[in-house]
């Protein structure tokens, strides 16, 4: 059997990958990590301005002209520029461990005097890909760290240069937010995209179910599982922020934050739902098939009862008994009309079969199984 | 196999529509989304006026003479119109995108004069349909928003009309229970459309199951998931509203609305047993169909059984074996009577197997399947 | 096929009627309800006194001389009755629209001075019915009003008037108790019914499970759902009177309706359990009835497969190869024991087979599915 | 079929026999009750004493000598005995009710100065066993009420002769945790006992699962529920034991609570654990179960279909199509090697469909079921 | 059946072994406990030193000496050592019996100045296999007690020798959070490699599903259940360490704990997500199987169907009808092509029905189960 899409070639991003019996409080860059890229921008109610960095220094007279700062850093490969970081805005050590040992869960861990955050961005592609992303919210700075390319930021870097909305006004504080929210956007359109291969599922059980269908809800299955345990944990993190006291966080951005709450419970929900609905399709699904091949074999079934009776007959006058010896001794063989007898015997017997086959509803048609007729007048 | 009705033909209401990388706080209407109808009514104990409104400004000559104004607004295809109530009415910023971006979730967001609700309503029809409402609570005002006709709220207007019951004296605070209760009210009928549907199916599949059922308990099962959904979250929103401090509800009308939060539990009861109903209807159709099946096939099965033995005596004596070599050979093909009593040899063995059949009980009437005679007394 | 009992002739007393578009608010008999029929219990220490009375003005002597009143109302159908009682008790205008609004689920609410009380009490019979009783406890009386006859509180009535326990001494406030306690009494031997059907069930489907057997446990599962939402909101009852302060109950009081608490306690789990038995007892059905099916298609399978190599054989010897055309043609034809020989290659197919099989486990006894000698030795 | 265990021959102990109607408060024995036997042990750091009372009036002196008296009454059939319990103790008369009224659930209540506690203990034997215990704590005084022979706390009473633990030192208070710990430590021989029994089910279905061990396994699972139920409450009542603040329960006898705390849980762990086992049994042996008769059936079937075109072949030259009358007819009849030729197509023919079967997979060995060769390399 | 692996042979390690009836405060070593081997390691931010211990006393100088000490017991099959070590560092006694009581749960117990902590440590082999460790938690010692060598604590010795990381500077206190992580760490491996089999577990499934799978998954979910029941509780520890002011544990440590935290979320998490995938695939398992096995038997049938007529064509012209009596009498047996007609007749035959087997779709290929051409075009 020949399976055109394998949904479990390439496995899910779920598998920690811990270094057993490293010490806690190392941060050692992974070897195949890439070299870091630093993205800086800066910006306040009046302009912005763009730089990329060749090295963290360069940053300072940003820092000192604009109220707000943002560094973006994408490959995760230099230990050394992690912990420049880390003194330059007095980061907690062990959140710079997390940074550096990857797939972790989403989660909101604040200090002392800033608010380190974990999250999980789904990227684009037919595979569920997603992908970790750091972030340190401060008075007057966000660090954002990532492994890899992950295109989830352009938007608001767009919104920051065109400084329409309050963005450049409300400072990183709004900037968490905003950041937050784009992220958590980027998964409607992955949810939206496996309820719509769910529903194209759902018309093909209905059309015409196969044994191949159930794989790949199977697989489906699956990558609801992986993307609940991706956004699950985002809903304590949004309810901790737009509830609790959590400085650097305004009581102004927290009600932005219950904005992003309602949209992590809709996505959770939606993957709730669509999960309930990937188990039903499972049971319609297999029933539909041992529907269809008890379909086959009752017609199979019936044909082989009525030529069974059938064969029996004409074995009967093949019997070699000499009608000579006695007039008992199949006389029929020897009438002027046995062999149409025969024929008409035979006949009769397909009719009084089909009759009964009728009557029994076994001949019903094939979207109503049998037993139409008579049990709706019993 | 034909369908008769595809349940998943309209796919359910449940899919946000997100447009992702947009910036929260910008208010800007759908452009198929139709123009805005307004329509006021003030009124205070001793008596009402009502109007279609052509621009908002109209509505000042009211909002000062009469002590509650409610504004309803069908159509939100213009943002201009939202923004002045906006202003006039001092809504928050976020509120008001909330209402633009539809498909939101039910809730209750307060804010400092006055609360925001959101609530999908049941649209009668054949097809389950929820339209969303939005509805601002303040402390002499009501404005409720939504993007086309839903028709749940003519009640409500009657009521204010005829004046006879509370509702005039009590004020907007009573008139916001009034129309969320007017919300929850219309679910009841739908909840009693699909409990009778669902009686009906079980109705059918005790007197006749078919695959075309299970297909269409699981339609049923996706509608009352969508069901849940919708109500689910007004328990919680009901629940704060009858039991904590949310002005600008008054302690008295915190009463009506723990009428409401009962109301509300006793749908999501009626929802969640149904759901439970349903699933044990789906076992029970796949086990009557599993049945019905295997007794057509042992009914087949039988038949072929009794005529193999005959059809392999019949076989036997058309063997050519040479009785003139020896006496062996087949001897019985010239006795006086072997033909008779090949046919006797045969009745006997149709006779025995039935008797053996019956013994055994696999002849036993339809209700029962077999077993009944012997394993009763064993 | 015939079922002897459709358990779902009669539906579940659980479907809300509700009116929609009736104002909140609106006290209205339903046209159908019966005439009231007012009972009246007055008491104290001393003595006691019991009349019907026609009129609710007649009690007034009563009530001035007796420290306890229990006004009890059968028949909902006259609204001027219950309005008059609200007013000479002050109940709460909401909690009289809930007495007259039927189909209430069981629920507990505070007035300042009064508390109201929903709850569903079983009434005998065949098939479960559950009747709603409205009670108000008030400082010196208690109102029990109900739209049919239901039987459940004589054994009350009868202490009552024999004075022997405490009941006469504590007042109207242990009479709330003795009230609530004798209703949810009146579940257990429901429970204890439904429980003894189900050990019955369980009886029958191992000693012969059948299809009808399925059907009736589908039903004791529907009326599990049935009593179950009408028990478990007592028990959130119950623990409110027993813990919290509820005035008029006293603090004596609530160690008795700790009592009352265990009960509902002790109903709920049992309930509970009574479902997963039944569960099981479904899937126990389920493969019970599928090994029967096999057993009789693997004993009717066994006899077709001996007799088709017969078949074949005697089949082979039918064949008219002309032996005198060539020593090779059928030489056995004219064997002197080629008759016998044949008959004894068929006899040696038979025990070959047979062999075959119960080496394979095939035709182990009944009690054991096949595989015994066998599979036993690997 | 015939069952050799029938696993619900005894029903389980939970129904609960509630005599409706009733009066709360009412101390009435059992008729079919024992009388009770009275067992005293007083006891202090310095020495014990041990006696059989007629009468309760003989422990006064032993309770003014001794600074802990535990009173054990076994047989609750003379409610004067506990009558003058309750008043010698000042114990309510609640909870004297409840001692008489059986089939209580496991709980905790606490009265002034004391504290009343009932629990199940496991009686070791065939079956499921459990027995009521309702013991009393006070300042200085134990009691210990049953209704028949149990047998847990004779080791107990050997620690309290021995001496050699601190049970002598810290008085009735340590004496409830010693007795509440010797009731939890009965369950482990019973749940061991049920786990050996799952564990050689698991045995027998892996080796040569039937229809009987799914009887057995309900039944097992059937008990499990049952010693749940019993076991479920006494983690709240440990915890409450354990955590909070309950006269005369000391500080200091909390910190052992715990440790019964923790068995209790264990135990329930382990049940829960044990129940969910059992499900995936059940999944198991049906699967097993069918897919050995899906065996019997396919072995059944290749053998058929292998004969069915043999016999067609041999019938084909049965036809007497006369070969004298064309060159046409049969020649092959008159062949000089046409018997041979006959058999050698057969021959042909089973190699042939043998190859067939044997290349799809279907001929495989028993254990890996077909498919193996050609599967794995699609 | 062979099965090649039986997962059920070594029982898992949940079973509790009590001796009923013991006094609980009775330290008294197992009979077959090893005896203890006691190693210690003195350290401080300067140096340390490490011994292998004769007896208990020769610790002291070290303790004087080092600010931090941890002793770690082998084998505990003396009771005077674990006495010894209770004196010395004021253990409660409840605490010691635990230890000494094997297969305890993991937990977390608070003493007045040291906390003790039990948890279960996983060791590498085919099988799952736990161990438990008994850690003793002061303000300048540690002790860890084992039954048998598990090897977890190496690394930790590691990096108290190199010193480099902050563990020597940080005490005991640190020293803990270093134990119990190195016990978290040693599950992701465990867990990583069950994930494995259940990945290659799922290729053999989709590749060339059999019986066999079934039981390893069903193993595969038992040891799941086991690996839950042992890490589960340390969520709730670690909760409790690094939320909860717990001495001697610093609010510095507990920054750490959140750490360990936050990894046994994630093991539980990857155990709950698992164990959801292989219900999953057994289902999956099941559908193939009973897929597999439908195809086998249809293709069997349809062979049947096909020869059956054939069959019955041949037994008709195998009729002895005298042709010479009347013409009527089989007059085909003359025909000048009598017999190449009734081969046609044949052929047609098998035409005709695999003609119709095709529109029906049965014939369709084996990746998909029939129906596929004519299906899609209803």
């Amino acid at each position: 059997m020949i399976l055109r899409s394998n949904p479990f070639k390439q496995p899910l991003l779920r598998r920690p990958r811990v270094r057993v019996g490293l010490a806690p409080g190392t941060i050692e860059a992974h070897p195949e990590s890439a070299k870091p890229q630093i993205r800086m921008m800066a910006y306040g109610p009046d302009g912005f301005e763009e730089r990329t960095l060749q090295h963290l220094g360069e940053m300072v007279p940003f820092a000192e002209k604009w109220p707000s700062l943002w560094i973006h850093v994408e490959g995760l490969g230099d230990e050394g520029v992690i912990q420049q970081l880390g003194e330059r805005f007095a980061l907690h050590k062990l959140a710079l461990e997390d940074v550096i040992s990857r797939n972790q869960q989403p989660k909101l861990e604040p200090y002392d005097d800033h608010l380190f955050l974990v999250a999980l961005v789904a990227v684009p592609g037919d595979q569920l890909d997603l992908g970790q992303v750091n972030i340190f919210v401060g008075q007057n700075f966000i660090l954002t760290l990532q492994e890899r390319k992950l295109d989830w930021h352009e938007s608001v870097r767009k919104r920051i240069r065109e400084g329409r909305t309050r963005i450049r006004k409300l400072g990183t504080n709004y900037l968490s937010f905003a950041l937050l929210d784009s992220m958590v956007d980027r998964y409607f359109p992955v949810i939206e995209e496996y309820g719509d291969r769910l529903t194209s599922l759902e018309e093909e059980v209905l059309a015409n179910p196969a044994q191949d269908e159930i794989f790949r809800i199977h697989g489906i299955r699956k990558e609801f599982l992986a993307l609940r345990t991706a956004v699950a944990p985002l809903k304590e993190v949004t309810r901790i922020l737009s509830r609790e006291d959590m400085p650097p966080i305004t009581e102004e951005t927290r009600l932005f934050f219950r904005d992003c709450y309602d949209h992590v419970s809709h996505l959770i929900d939606t993957i709730e739902t669509d999960r309930e609905v990937s188990r039903g399709l499972i049971d319609l699904c297999l029933s539909t098939l041992s529907h269809k091949m008890n379909e086959v074999m009752k017609v199979l079934t019936i044909i082989a009862t009525i030529f069974i009776p059938l064969g029996f007959i004409a074995g009967l006058y093949g019997m070699n008994f000499n009608p000579e010896r006695s007039p008992f001794n199949m006389p029929e063989l020897n009438w002027y009309l046995g062999y149409p007898f025969v024929l008409g015997l035979m006949a009769l017997t397909v009719m009084g079969l089909l009759i009964y086959f009728r009557k029994k509803g076994w001949l019903g048609g094939a979207g109503r199984d049998g037993g139409s007729e008579n049990s709706k007048r019993p």
